[in-house]
Parts: C-alpha cells; sequence; structure tokens
C-alpha cells in the first residue's frame, strides 16, 4: 500500500486541487489517502470529493495552532504550514499499519496542489528505506533534486541540484522523498519538527527518520524528465464579485 | 465520441498541464483528442505524453501569425490566444467526422490549462445542438454561468450571472460550451474569427455556429457546484536558474 498524508486547507481553489489530486490517485492501485484539513470540523465538500474518489481514505481535522507570537526569532518559522496535519496524519498512519499486521507499505507527504505522474507512484512502491527524486518548479530552480553516478554497487547519490540552502543535509522539497513504512513503525516518536528554520522542515525530519549509515535510494534518475512538479493554482480574480445580487442558492466552487 | 480541441503552447507549465488533462480525460470513454501546438514543429515531448496518454489523438501544429500591428483599434484583438489552433482543430475534426460516415459526437473547445470534472463529459454526450454550464473563476467572478427556470417544456435559460460585457448574446467563456458535430458538418465554413472584440470571441463563434431558433440546453444546473474551473497554473520562479553549473544532461521539465 501507498499511504498518502495530505495536508489540506479551505482556499478559492482547495476543491479543485483535490479533485485533480483525487482524478490522478484513482488510477493508482492499492492507495491509502490520508487527508487531513486544517480546519476545526470535517468539511462536506472535501467528504464528497473522498467519498467520491473511489479510493480508501482516512478523513481527519488538524487546526493549525496560532503562530506563537508571529516568530519565535528570525527564520525561525513556528508551525510551518501543513505540520500539524502531517503528524496527525502520522498518528493515522502508525493506527493502519498496527491494524494490517506490519505488512510493508509506503509513505509520501502528497501536498493537494503539486502534480504527481503516475510513474512516480509505480517507483515508489519499491523503496527499501528512503526514495528520493527529482521535482519541477522548487527553490527558484526548475528542478531540484539528487546527482547520480553509477558507482559498483549501482547508483549512488553524489550530490545535489540545488541553489538555496545548499548546507542542508537533506536539501529535498517535501514532494521530492518518500519512506518504507517499517521507519514510522520502528521509530514511534519520530514526527515533523513544530519549529523549523525557514526551508529546513524536510531536512530536519530526515535527519530524525532515516537511520544512521542508510543510503538515500535515488528514483528515476535514468530518465530525462521529472516525474513531480511543485505547481500551485493561481489565485482567481474575483474583482466582480459583490457587483451581482445575492445567488438564489450557493453554488460550491 | 467526444472530440476534444485543445490549443497548446510552449511555456513551464505546458507538460505538466497536458499531463494533468491526460489524466482526466483517459477517464472517460470514448475521447478523440485533437492537440494543436502553437509552433512550427510538432514537440517530441508533447507527442511523448500524447502517445503514452492512451486515448485517440490527432497531433497538429499551428503557429499563431504575428500580430497585425499589435491592435487594429482599441479593443478589437487580432488573432486572440488560441484561435488559429481551434480553426486547425476544426479541418481536422471536419476531416475526422468524414471518415467516420457522420455519426453524432460532440466537439468541446478544451483548454489545456483547466480543470474538468469528470461528470462534465458524462453530461455533454447527450447535447442535441448547443450545451452550456457553469465554469468557475471567470470573468472576475467565482463562476459565471446561466440562471435556468424550470418550464413546462423542461428547464430553459432566463439569464446569465455575468458581471462582464453582459450586452454579449452568448456571455460564456470556451469552458461553457460544447456542440454536437452535426452542426459542424451541416456548416462547413463556421471558424473562430480571427478578429474579434477583446473578450468576444465566445459569443461571436456561437452567434454564427448556433441555427435560427435553437435553444441552448443547460446542463448540471440542477448541481450545488461547478464541473469546471477556469484554472491557471502559477508561474514558477525560477529566479535561481543559471546560478548553478549547467546540467549534464539537459532534464525535461
Ligand atoms: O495554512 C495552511 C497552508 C497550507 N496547508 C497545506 O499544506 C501543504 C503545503 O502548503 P502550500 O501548498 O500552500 O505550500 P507551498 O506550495 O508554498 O509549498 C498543502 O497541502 C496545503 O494544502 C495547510 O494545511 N494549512
Ligand atoms: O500564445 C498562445 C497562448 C495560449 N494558447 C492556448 O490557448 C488556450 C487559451 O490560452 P490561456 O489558457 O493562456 O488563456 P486564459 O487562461 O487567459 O483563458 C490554451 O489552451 C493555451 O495553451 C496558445 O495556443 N498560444
Ligand atoms: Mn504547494
Ligand atoms: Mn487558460
Amino acid at each position: 500500500t501507498i499511504y498518502l498524508v495530505t495536508p489540506t486547507y479551505a482556499r478559492s481553489s482547495q476543491h479543485v486541487d483535490l479533485t485533480r489530486f483525487c482524478y490522478t490517485i484513482r488510477q493508482v492501485p492499492k492507495v491509502h489517502w490520508i487527508v487531513v484539513e486544517d480546519a476545526e470540523v470535517h468539511s462536506p465538500e472535501v467528504r464528497r470529493i473522498l467519498n467520491d474518489c473511489e479510493v480508501a481514505f482516512s478523513h481527519l481535522v488538524a487546526l493549525t495552532p496560532p503562530r506563537e507570537n508571529a516568530q519565535i526569532c528570525r527564520k525561525v518559522d513556528s508551525q510551518p504550514r501543513g505540520v500539524k496535519q502531517r503528524n496527525t496524519g502520522l498518528v493515522e498512519l502508525r493506527r493502519l499499519l498496527s491494524l494490517n499486521g506490519g505488512r510493508d507499505g509506503v509513505v509520501y507527504f502528497a501536498d493537494d496542489d503539486n502534480t504527481y505522474s503516475l510513474e512516480i507512484f509505480e517507483r515508489m512502491r519499491h523503496i527499501k528505506a528512503v526514495g528520493v527524486w527529482r521535482v519541477a518548479f522548487v527553490g527558484g530552480l526548475s528542478y531540484e533534486g539528487p546527482v547520480v553516478d553509477m558507482g559498483p554497487n549501482g547508483p549512488r547519490i553524489s550530490g545535489w541540484h540545488v541553489a538555496w540552502a545548499t548546507d542542508r543535509k537533506y536539501p529535498v522539497d517535501m514532494a521530492a522523498f518518500a519512506l518504507n513504512t517499517r521507519l514510522i513503525t520502528a521509530q514511534p516518536d519520530v514526527y515533523f519538527p513544530t519549529h523549523a528554520l525557514d526551508g529546513h522542515l524536510e531536512t530536519d525530519f530526515l535527519s530524525a527518520v532515516v537511520p544512521e549509515g542508510v543510503e538515500l535510494e535515488p528514483l528515476g534518475f535514468e530518465l530525462d524528465r521529472v516525474l513531480v512538479w511543485h505547481t500551485r493554482t493561481e489565485l482567481p480574480n474575483l474583482r466582480q464579485e459583490g457587483k451581482l445580487p445575492p445567488d438564489r442558492r450557493p453554488i460550491i466552487i
């Protein structure tokens, strides 16, 4: 099973982003979609999208707490976006794994607005510990990703194609890695840090979760194209809204 | 068959937009995707996306000619985006229809960056002449669309939920309508106008193509939600590009 942990929050493009996401993953066999709303209560429309998607899912809520005095110090972000939700997703993941008798799976922290090729899901099924790959439109680059050399024992990551905060141990975006679920069950106390240096959430999490001596497994490196895009949906222009008389009945967008 | 006419042009999000589009329509039975690149030559990566999509397709090119002295007069746009491509698509559509012995179908002018629910395709199959429906994020509104009343002979369009250029005869976006292909074969000279008032391309085309006395058929009006979203993919920040040494080999994004 591929477990997808997806934080989501209310905004004009929420339903359309979740719909497109569903349209991709419903074509992937053996998926369990853990959706965690940044909200106090479950949204009926989000629930409808999940119900209609025809994949196994968990529908949870976890509200991001108010920031502690904006920021603790310059560059340290308390509760970066999606953290509380991903951690709630990890609790749910551990619950699901304890039910299925510890069979192997993979967990991927898949934001609701990115674009995923079907190929990346097939490839991530075979991750032994931690897989990483290129992601387009991250860090001011057309793509970020591992630089891979062929060594005597197969492919090896020799560096990183990255231009920003290059001193990070794991200079990757959230969409760039997935983990074998054994790492999650074997380390029941691992969560995302609620305080991280700006852009250091992923490297801090991976530093905690990747066991000593484990080498990252590069995926899709032999291709001449990317398999995941860090897309964002443009904010729609709603300038005329309010100029019209109110609707007879509200229409869900 | 649902014939989809899709103009597309080279930009950073072209491949990801086409990939998402493909992921939707490959779940729709009996589709023929007519893709017309705004380019001089066929792009190999666009071809790969089409080949891998597992839908019937035509892959054509038609370059938008240079604008005639920018604009002929204020507010008249010569060759608005996608026009040359849609007209090339109409030529291909008439060719395909002449081959299949005139069986009924539907044609939809589906831009590559919008988002389409699977439901809209099922509904448009049954269009007798011209179907119309709501589209989100158009004309400065959260949605534009027909206002529908139940008359003695069924649903009837009594007005339009629209705030901009309300004097248009058919105040709709390109994504808001589809046509029975009989209208296309019966009127072999109908094309999109290469000169139209800003935002009047759809109404000018429909004024030419909708026969006298034919009433538009509203679809999805009984729902409390939209089935098509006029989305746009955010321009990625590529500020760090060029700061890195050139790639060993180029990566397609
Ligand atoms: O207040 C917020 C902002 C974002 N998110 C979710 O967290 C993830 C990352 O947010 P976003 O996509 O906005 O970040 P970016 O595109 O800048 O990486 C997405 O799944 C969002 O839906 C959230 O739950 N609460
Ligand atoms: O120079 C261009 C600009 C756009 N398009 C295509 O024409 C359609 C409409 O363009 P766009 O989506 O940019 O328009 P908007 O989102 O503003 O309606 C899309 O399928 C584009 O790929 C094109 O072929 N050439
Ligand atoms: Mn995002
Ligand atoms: Mn568009």
